[in-house]
């Protein structure tokens, strides 16, 4: 997507290659929205660390990061008997999987790295096919994401006011996003309309990752408290929702996402305005058969109990992190200090309040996905 | 309530009196919950100041603010002549009123100090009685607040867990609290209960001063972010929510509150669990036909855009605000730079999502104010 930085706009993706320098090349998704940058990744090691500390985050980012690595790590090797470049490959399989380890994305894309470049005759033929099958990887999450855009921008008509929640955008995949896709594709041809943000605490990916997304490609949005919601809806200000999903139970159509989402869905319902989520294929879980065993992650308390943000002012502290010029990233203490929080990371929604799910194969009922099964990549 | 400092337990108000000194003392809410300190308003410009600035707030804590406050100013002539006293208790009235136009509380609260010194018959006498109404009007305060707690603890039962939204706690009072007062009231005899307290962004005024007041009473709870109570809901964590009004229509049984109350309503609606409204009388509006007449009032977009906490450090900073040894408060800009917010302070929620009004007379259905409007203090 776009990106302006000193008047100039670039077009970027979340996660490239570059094959002269061997380098993974990500978006800082640390420093947004206040910072700009493009980090270079000289070996799989330092691109497991970039996973595992959260330079970049999302499935389908993480996914073709992973495949990346992986091609970066072969292609590292200057040996030549096939046995100790398998072994080779194996350490770094294994070093870019234990880098974000309850993921499934890593592990996947690796996995389809692997398979392709094992056609290869020679440690040469197997370096050049892991490139261009981590590029194949890369390539195919665009192209679903722009499939989830060519599907839902039909839902977006012209003075439409629609919310999303979180972060579901292009920053999360390799380009485009899922939930961000129909309004990427929308705006594209034209139309007019207005996004609410969700803030999304407690890590406010909506106040600075969406919102961020949505300044560069010039789209009309406001950011609104978690809380806001309910009254635009009561007052008719908000006439679809979108939001992306971390797994969809293929079997019962519930969807786990970001917490907050079921709250949304549950206003939506009572006020009879379409929900939508939208996902790649590779987020449907076909196994599970009820959203209660969905593990809930407890995340840290820290998270509900202050918040991450960029004060001005030149000097130490303690605290600090991240510097830029004259501001710097800080973790303020808004809380009580004497009390704790509970802090659950997503929750999950009954399909009865779905309006549907778009999908790079179109957009389907949620208790539909499993006829149509085979079609969405069910084997 | 009880504060805790430095080892020693207080029993304090959010308001008092210090007749000596002839000062109104204040808790330092701004200050809250990283500081604990009481300030003394040594006339009544300073009282004014106080309240325009927001060391104090909420309803009945600036009316007996501005009732002490009215007092004060009485109590500092020093002439003879009633007709010169009454043009300076005049302006003292003003000064008082201009401090919070919108709100309401301040000057009823200053009518009934005004009409009850007004039976004196010189100037002397008529400053002692300004001085016994404020300290009545505060003393009703804490009554109605107490009343409040003693019909709604029976709704609080061993082992439940409740969830409570904004603070309407003894901080926005003279003592005790609304919301508040049934989780006091049922903790002072003994009942063991959880309290979650929702952030309530922007202002967050649950993690802060709702958190802190429960933590110096030993009250069991956490903070959750205002995403989370749809989760706790879905999986049984929550058996019954309070809070508190800033408008109640007597007519509609309608409930104008801080924002993020009307999503709570409707999820604990679609759970079955008991939705409760605690207010003192003064809050009911019998005049208004309809919620939708309610304005809801737009607030500053830097509150949704970031956050106030502490940071370590003790260095200086453009944005810092109040400091307090090495640690100071700051605003941190947590969104995106060039994305603006929309700001809403109240919703409303509407008579059939609430179970009852917890009143100083009473638990009401919402829908019966008005038939009990004269037990209710409707004249």
């Amino acid at each position: 997507m776009n990106v302006t930085v000193g008047g100039r706009t670039l077009r970027v993706r979340t996660v490239t290659f570059d094959a002269a320098r061997n380098a993974v090349q990500l978006v800082e998704q640390r420093l947004l929205p206040h910072v700009f940058e493009v980090v270079k990744m000289a070996d799989y090691r330092q691109t497991a660390a970039a996973i595992r500390e959260m330079v970049v985050r999302g499935a389908g980012a993480i996914g073709a990061t992973a495949a990346y690595g992986l091609a970066q790590g072969a292609r590292a090797f200057t040996g030549q008997g096939l046995a100790g470049f398998r072994r080779h490959v194996d350490q770094v399989f294994r070093a870019l999987a234990a880098a974000r380890p309850t993921a499934v994305d890593p592990v996947n894309a690796m996995n389809q790295v692997r398979a392709a470049m094992e056609a290869g005759e020679d440690v040469a033929e197997q370096q050049s096919l892991a490139l261009a099958a981590a590029e194949e990887f890369a390539n195919q999450d665009v192209q679903h994401c722009k499939a989830i855009g060519r599907h839902g921008m039909s839902l977006i008509r012209n003075g439409m006011n629609v919310l999303t929640h979180c972060n579901a955008g292009w920053l999360a995949f390799v380009d485009v996003g899922s939930a961000t896709a129909p309004l990427y594709a929308a705006h594209a041809r034209g139309r007019k309309f207005h996004v609410y943000c969700d803030e999304t605490r407690p890590r406010s990916q909506g106040a600075t990752l969406t919102a961020w997304e949505l300044a560069q490609e010039g789209i009309s949005h406001q950011i609104i408290a978690d809380n806001a919601a309910g009254l635009l809806m009561q007052r008719g200000k908000i006439d679809l929702v979108i939001v992306g999903s971390d797994r969809t139970l293929g079997r019962t159509g519930e969807v786990a996402n970001k917490i907050g989402t079921y709250t949304k869905a549950v206003l939506a319902q009572r006020h009879g305005i379409p929900f939508y989520v939208a996902i790649p294929l590779s987020t449907i879980d076909w196994e599970l058969r009820s959203g209660l065993r969905i593990p809930i992650e407890e995340r840290n308390q820290s998270e509900v109990l202050g918040a991450w943000g960029w004060i001005e002012g030149s000097a130490n502290g303690g605290q600090a992190g991240k510097r830029r010029g004259s501001r710097r990233l800080v973790y303020a203490r808004v809380a009580n200090p004497t009390s704790g929080a509970l802090n659950p990371g997503f929750d999950v929604t009954p399909a009865e309040l779905i309006s549907g799910i778009i999908t790079p194969e179109g957009i389907f009922k949620p208790r539909e996905l499993w006829k149509h099964r085979r079609r969405l990549g069910f084997h």
